[in-house]
């Protein structure tokens, strides 16, 4: 009991929230070493288009090249270590230093730098490059020192699922930024539980039936295992309908050991819940290879520092963005399908954002209890066991 | 003679007024560990009215119940430790917190958490509490996580001055704060002299005879001896007048050896001041068992963390709480008594006011000054006698 | 190749720009170790008058007596440490603290302490003293707690070119700040190479012939070896008519092992510019001796803290000082001839107001890029030889 205890507790000790140190090492032993979802590829349709991604103290270059390929490439320059981009996202030609104009390609070769030694190798002195993966329509950075990390076979279970979405092809309708005054860890097991979605969520609660909301708020296994059992008939009635309009059917929920405790899980909303809107009515047209709204909705997480969640006709991206030890970005991207031709912009973003909003708060409030020489780790209730898991996942990546 | 000065300014070394470890210091072993006189009970007479009380990175929530008693509870949810009072005062029928609705008690206890396991045990998971002592109207806590210190015998010696000022029935007729940054023994070391009235002070001192101001400015041994001595006849002549008018004699003067450091002192004003007001007239009704003005003062302190000042009709509780290493809250309540029908604000906190921001600007200059290479603590005038006594018995208490 | 390669970048490391510990080294192996050309005597031409010199977290009166005097003296209250001088610059008629009126004399003596002890020595407690130097008008300060380092044979040889231009007798036309978010070493890099100055200075470079900007754009060994030897010849016919007008011939170029790594530089304009203006007409009179335009200007660099850029009829005083690991005070103070009636300012500041906001913003992206765990030293160009010499003088102090 005394050791279960502690295994559940230990992750969440006051340092491990506000220390410097820590969140040094979080960046060492997680963070650099994930696949980081950072955008959808819409975001940067054109040849030389780029946007930067900023992670702890790292700014990377996300960039198109004339063949339209994406690079990532860290914002450094190799002279003298200056800043190569200065805006948060634009359309060049090529990379120039504004320092002192070494120039490379928007593959990050270095094309030309002046007065240089005759034994100045230029091949040897591109820009750094970052892992990338384009999937799906998604952009992926890996920003480990090393060889390439695994991808293909590690995220192979989600085949069918971004297939069915069509997410290649989708577009950007809308982005908001939530900055939060809180460690990344409290931001992601805020969102890894939805116990505080009665209380503190009323417009995302109006959208649910509360025994979805009980057995499965957060996630596969984010209820109590009874209220998960008493939900089963209304999730099987409605997978089989789903099914039948083409959906593709199961549920991912990795372990505390799994590379990135990542998930799947779909389900219905409240029965006249067409799409997550006040009205419940949709604001654009259907999404991918749909044909009917089968009244469902899907959380797609690659690891804890994203979630894709889709109703019929429109998806959000959240991405969380550690940046030092109290502060984390949060950024939402609303797709539509690539066809859509219009969408009601205010009606489609209102669940989201208001709900997004309320989490900062919480989060803030979280943090700051924290710091208090009293704060301990407590009891977790029965819509929290993705909260525990996240934690021990969390030690076992330190322990790597 | 060397070692005299070694002692005489070891604790005004530069960094005891400007590291972070040595504020952590300060906490555990100084401030967590006195008796600090928050509040008067006056500023939550309501059942369900609470306010914050902010020291270091603690929250504690003062709060009277539904039988009037006041509690003290640290502000962080048992569950996962978020704030749960985020208002710095208010009113609430319950505390819940905002996150995942965890209900307590106006006493602390835990009364409903939602889906909890089977072996969660709910009177174990009531909020921590502060130990409390409301003593003559006024709030003490004790942050100290053991037993509870001792408290009545420590303050016995100021029975009869609390009981004769009737501070048990005070209202509180108005409050500034003036945040300071500075560490909070800069804050008291300009308490504790008043060395600087005359260059610094000019409303404080035409309140004052100049052989007041000398000898005894800023408590009972301030001022040089044969300053105190010269004093004497007069002080001693005020002293049978206000005797004999029902004022209780004494006066007390902790050393550097003492738990607490208190005092208590009384003195007469400029001979035409009824009060310390601009024009000497009175704002507001005789304060507690008086039946005519003696046109006395009286300061009582309980320790280094707070002052009462008392002319006739009107009482000053200045609050200093140390929240990190370079700032300082500085809080000052103006008490007047509980029968007072009209208080003339304006004039009532004339003095106070414009003396205290006064010494906040010199304790910030005095903060920036000793940031120096070359700072090093000086010699001290014969008016700054209990600077030298306070900083010894800070000394004691880190060795304590 | 490897260890050639080791000594060129092992300064120029992530820490040594950003890290406070390092930060304190600096301050303690260098920055205090050097004579500091703080500002011209102009600033204070009468007695009384006085700025704060504020570097790192020192501050200092510099201050004219009444005897004219200029006297430097830690702006530290000798007894409690209050800071004395509270506004930047200003005229008193003796230095009074404002905490508890202790007054020293315009030379920092002790003058007067009220209630002092019988042993309390007044002669003992003045001011603590910064060494000082005015020379050719000049104010220059060392902070280094013993006794007065040498000054005379170190500078000697700058005396023909101080002379030449009567500095002595100098105005201050003009002030402006440039405050930089980075570390001092980048603001002296940024200035010891003009590798940057055709991608990042245009309105500089249009004052300049390309050969030599190329040559010795930032100083006598700033350009590669070839390009210096095919600027010679432009030079040599430059030097004979300057020296037929009057003008003191020389170089300066002190290497890695030097004591300041102080240079001195002179060479022609591009060959329509008479002054650094945007006409290349002058804005007043001639400076020092001259008698003619020689369309010639000068650097003069005492250590890498200041710079002394002249033209034919003003000159600038660039002084950078360091005052946190990643902030450095920019100042640049324009001088013109004693004797000059009118100054057309606005004319007059063009070229180095917007090539120093230039640099600011520059060297500001520098200290971002280098924050990235991706950066590392680089190779640098042929114009970069002073930046590699500078970053050996700087180790090599660090060792001393």
């Amino acid at each position: 009991m005394l050791i279960e205890s502690a295994r559940q507790t230990s992750a969440r000790m006051q340092s491990f929230y506000c220390s410097d140190d820590i969140f040094a090492l979080d960046m060492q032993k997680v963070v650099t070493r994930k696949w980081l979802l950072v955008d959808h590829i819409n975001r940067i349709p054109e040849a030389g288009q780029f946007f930067l991604y900023e992670v702890g103290q790292e700014s990377i270059i996300v960039i198109r090249d004339n063949d339209l390929r994406i690079h990532a490439l860290f914002n450094v320059c190799r002279h003298r270590g200056s800043l190569i981009c200065l805006e948060k996202h634009g359309k060049h030609k090529r990379l120039t230093c504004p320092y002192h104009a070494w120039t490379y390609g928007l593959d990050g070769r270095l094309k030309a730098a002046r007065f240089m030694p005759d034994d100045f190798n230029q091949e040897e002195n591109g820009l750094f490059r970052c892992h990338i993966r384009v999937h799906h329509g998604f952009i992926f950075l890996n920003l480990s020192p090393g060889e390439e990390p695994e991808f293909d076979q590690e995220f192979e279970v989600f085949e069918p699922h971004l297939d069915f979405h069509e997410f290649a092809d989708a577009k950007i309708a809308h982005r908001e930024s939530y900055p939060t005054n809180a460690n990344w860890k409290l931001v992601v097991e805020n969102f890894f539980e939805c116990y505080h979605c009665v209380p503190a969520h009323p417009e995302f609660c109006s959208r649910h039936s509360r025994d979805s909301l009980i057995a499965i708020g957060a996630g596969p296994s984010s209820g109590p295992t009874d209220a998960v059992k008493r939900f089963a008939p209304v999730l099987e009635k409605w997978e089989k309908q789903a099914a039948k309009l083409g959906r593709p059917m199961g549920t991912v929920d990795d372990d505390e050991h799994s590379e990135n405790m990542k998930s799947y899980l779909q389900r219905p909303h409240r029965s006249d819940i067409k799409s997550e809107t006040q009205d419940g009515q949709p604001v654009a047209c259907l999404m991918g290879k749909r044909t009917e709204f089968d009244y469902g909705r899907m959380c797609l997480s690659f690891n804890p520092f994203n979630q894709i969640i889709a109703c019929n006709d429109f998806a959000v991206l959240i991405v969380f963005t550690p940046r030092s030890a109290m502060h984390t970005d949060v950024e939402i991207s609303w797709l539509v399908d690539g066809r859509a031709d219009t969408v009601d912009i205010e009606r489609m973003i209102w669940m989201w954002d208001v709900t997004t909003l309320q989490d900062k708060i919480i989060t803030e409030n979280n943090q700051r209890g924290i710091m208090s020489s009293r704060y301990q780790p407590g009891y977790l209730s029965n819509q929290e066991r993705r909260v525990a898991t996240f934690n021990k996942w969390y030690l076992n990546q330190l322990e790597k």
